[in-house]
């Protein structure tokens, strides 16, 4: 099937959750990666949490509620001011050295993001990156209120964009956003963006482990859902030939 | 309102997953308490990303899958002998100890236990135990392929039981659990199975951290999802007063 339409999950794909380290590092010296860590797992888990129990709230809400939690649970101050900020971190996150070339290398096909963002979490993101002309459309999950991996989620690429999920390739680093893609029926492409033998290099000692090493055990590598990408990729600039084909 | 039944959950509240890592460090040395953490951490992820993409399969499944992606990211080879081994052990948890004194204690009472786990895993759990006929029913979630935290899971009670959630005192060590089950209507104790100060305690370092400390800060910390529960209980011994109130 010919693809039309390359589909971007926003956060860690497109953009690295883990520029905020900056911001948490300033704000709690020495607690920077930790916070980081801890706080992009709670997100994820709440965003799934809520949706299983059917009370969603916006990624906004879920994004806020997953740092208070980080903060008190390392016995840190839940300063106002101090959560704005880095609240505020989160709506301009660096994007991937490789995202502005390959959407501009894919200029023949739609390009669009798909993301668990809330709209307005994504338009300061889109705006603040300056890929907003290199995209035809910025879709959040909030329109169907149920966040990735739901099904309801990816059925807003073919309302938005209007074409059918046969024609779509998507492209995540997520693993549980991978394995819902593929259950949904979406050509995958998943970005590999921390490798097995970093991993592997982390894991220094067995009995203690450096957080960004727990996180990459938990959230990095390819799930045991039963699905699997149909593309594996090391770098955006594979996408191009990999949708030519 | 009187309380008519008290419903327990299974994992972490009557029984003790943490009993696994005998058996996890005999098999493989130095790893015993980081594969527990681990294995624990992604089942309890797989049962809500299966359950979000509207692919469930019982929790037997999901912890096989959740040990075979343990081993995979920590580079361990996966001996089929060795994996069955470890699942079997999953059929025998130790119960805490005021597990039994506990069931005993609240003889007046319809008394239950409410789990994701599959109904082969916990008639094996019950029955190694010898907990079994001091619970009017082992109620799985698997009748309605829902895990908890979603509401369907917790109708099962009445269903069962003919309570209605508002003559049900439910206990839980599980975060998630605590705040499905409160949203859902329950009356609701927590069982504090992890005090914060060992939290505290074990942060010994800022950029470096025990296994253990890691997934007490992500599994065993009152989340921040819109419910807290009605009574904090630091042992299971509290309950039948609290449920004669």
């Amino acid at each position: 099937m010919t693809i039309k339409a390359v589909v971007f999950d926003a956060y860690g794909t497109l953009y690295d959750v883990q520029s905020v380290a900056d911001v948490t590092e300033q704000s709690f010296p020495g607690y920077g990666d930790l916070i980081t860590q801890v706080w992009r797992m709670k997100q994820l888990e709440y965003s799934w949490l809520r949706s299983l129990m059917e009370r969603y709230e916006d990624f906004a809400v879920v994004t806020r509620a997953s740092l208070v939690f980080t903060l008190r649970c390392l016995d840190l101050p839940q300063d106002p001011a101090v959560i704005a900020r880095l609240m505020e971190r989160y709506l301009r996150l660096d994007p991937y050295p490789d995202a502005r070339t390959t959407l501009e290398a894919l200029g023949g096909y739609q390009r669009a993001i798909l993301s668990n963002g809330s709209p307005s979490m994504l338009r300061a993101l889109v705006s603040a990156s300056g890929l907003g002309q290199l995209l035809d459309a910025t879709i959040s999950v909030d329109a169907r209120k149920a966040f990735k991996p739901s099904p309801q989620a990816y059925t807003l690429i073919e309302r938005v964009l209007g074409t059918p999920p046969q024609e779509v390739l998507f492209v995540s680093s997520n693993p549980f956003d991978v394995a819902g893609a593929k259950s949904f029926g979406l050509e995958v492409a998943w970005i590999e963006r921390i490798k097995p033998d970093t991993l592997a290099r982390n894991l220094v000692a067995r009995d203690r482990l450096a957080p960004l090493t727990m996180f990459q055990i938990l959230r990095t590598q390819l799930d045991e859902l039963g699905f699997t990408p149909d593309h594996r990729i090391g770098s955006l600039s594979e996408l191009p030939a990999i949708a030519g084909r």
